[in-house]
């Protein structure tokens, strides 16, 4: 097994990859809060597979947590995170503390207007400046090739990809397909926190999302109708609450009428008091 | 004379830069918006003789005019700076157009908080934001191990060096000197727009700061009494109308009551419609 290399400095791991760089090779990243499963883990194998050096960050960033959420109690487990990283064949992990990344006297944030304000941005007010923040920050550090995200977090993705085009960045976006356990309910370092029951009702997602699809496939086509099928699934399950649910533009996340050729259906959901997400898009077949 | 290239599409001054730096060059940045002075040359030249390549940027940035401000009759001699740059010896200039830097659907931008509401910030609202915003695409167009500011903009200057380190930027900032005419009037593109007695009222900024000087040198130190000194100043110049002067620490730009080891004194003043500035940094020696 190589040996995986690990930095919490910032200008311990430039130097690093200023060497890897050096030698030619490719640099792939995979940005995470840590806490890994298997959605991150496609992540870093596809990074293994397309890139020569895959860097990992293992960093629960404040900036994109609200007053009121969940940043104290979001899932830490540095030591096992990163045993698995090493077990993937990572060649650098970099686990830096929130002093290395928000020294005293920080003052700089990014934004992406508009679009940070839609779907989860509503609820979530400030979120997606501390997520572009904290990845252009990562991306001056790692200086990638080619970063990869999932799609579980489609807005967040979509945000990126228009940040890394606004600002000119010299790195690609690789967006990878939502990760699922075998009953359907989307992998996410929260779930963790779902008891029994919960984590039963939480399926009231991936329910809505088929039902949705099925809807789709025998022509329905208006999002209203959709919205509202959906929403009766989620509110017949009473341990749930909705946040939203909508039917969108895949590029300007603009709510759509009705689906013409493409369209991101996407939903926030408490459960208890976890807040899940996950989303679908639909593409029509002509 | 070495043959200069100029590019006018992001893409293509990519290619070049990383074909210079794959011949292990350094690379230089003087970003500018152009009409060009002797205060811009300077920074010109001490990239020459700093870098293996240097970059020079001619670029009147949208984004950090006000609404009310002088972006459409600022000054612009594409043809004139170009020539200027050849003889220089400037290996690269980059002169995109606003759809280049700002395409359809822009939405990205960068600010450092505080910093950016004070001096020059609170006449000019959103100013910093696009000077930031502005300046982080460049370098992540241009890529260069060292970027030149002047003095003259002395907000700008510490800015940028936040903005820099915050977002953990693989960039060196070099801040030179305020570049002035004989009698002292510090240089500035917008000076051509000056008739002559509006040039000669504009040197009350530099007899301000000139007497300022005189102050501390004989032992003044309190803030209050160095400003009202320089605001009789300005007051006494007919054409002269006072935007702010202040005595501000070096680092955070709060206000000082009274000069202890170093201080940035700096003002603006409308001379005409044109608004000027200048400053003076001190540093008491023990």
């Amino acid at each position: 097994m190589k040996k995986m290399k690990t930095f919490a400095k910032i200008g311990e791991i430039k130097t690093e990859i200023k060497r890897q760089r050096a030698e030619g090779k490719s640099i792939g990243f995979v940005p995470t809060m840590g806490f890994l499963h298997e959605g991150h883990l496609s992540l870093v194998r596809e990074s293994l597979r397309k890139t020569d050096c895959t860097v990992v960050s293992l960093f629960v960033n404040p900036t994109q947590f609200g007053p009121q959420e969940d940043f104290e109690d979001y899932p830490r487990d540095l030591e096992r995170d990163a045993d698995i990283l090493e077990k993937e064949g990572v060649d650098v992990v970099f686990v830096p503390d929130q002093n290395e990344m928000y020294p005293q006297g920080y003052k700089t944030y990014v934004e992406v207007q508009d679009l940070q304000d839609k779907l989860c941005g509503s609820s979530r007010p400030g979120h997606f400046k501390g997520v572009c923040t904290v990845v252009l920050k990562l991306f001056q550090i790692v200086d990638p090739d080619t970063a990869f995200f999932g799609q579980k977090d489609a807005q967040q993705a979509l945000i990126l990809k228009r940040m890394i085009r606004d600002l000119n960045l010299s790195v690609d976006i690789d967006v990878l397909p939502i990760v699922r356990e075998v009953d359907g309910l989307a992998l996410s370092s929260r779930n963790v926190y779902l008891n029994a029951e919960e984590r039963k009702a939480a399926l009231c997602l991936i329910k809505g999302l088929k039902q949705a699809e099925q809807m789709i496939k025998k022509g329905e086509r208006k999002s209203s109708q959709i919205i509202q099928t959906i929403q009766q699934i989620i509110n017949s399950e009473p341990m749930a609450r909705m946040d939203y649910v909508e039917v969108v533009d895949l590029d300007n996340l603009d709510p759509l009428d009705k689906i013409e050729r493409e369209a991101l259906i996407a939903l926030a959901v408490y459960v208890g008091k976890i807040r899940l997400i996950d989303n679908m898009i639909v593409i029509l077949e002509e």
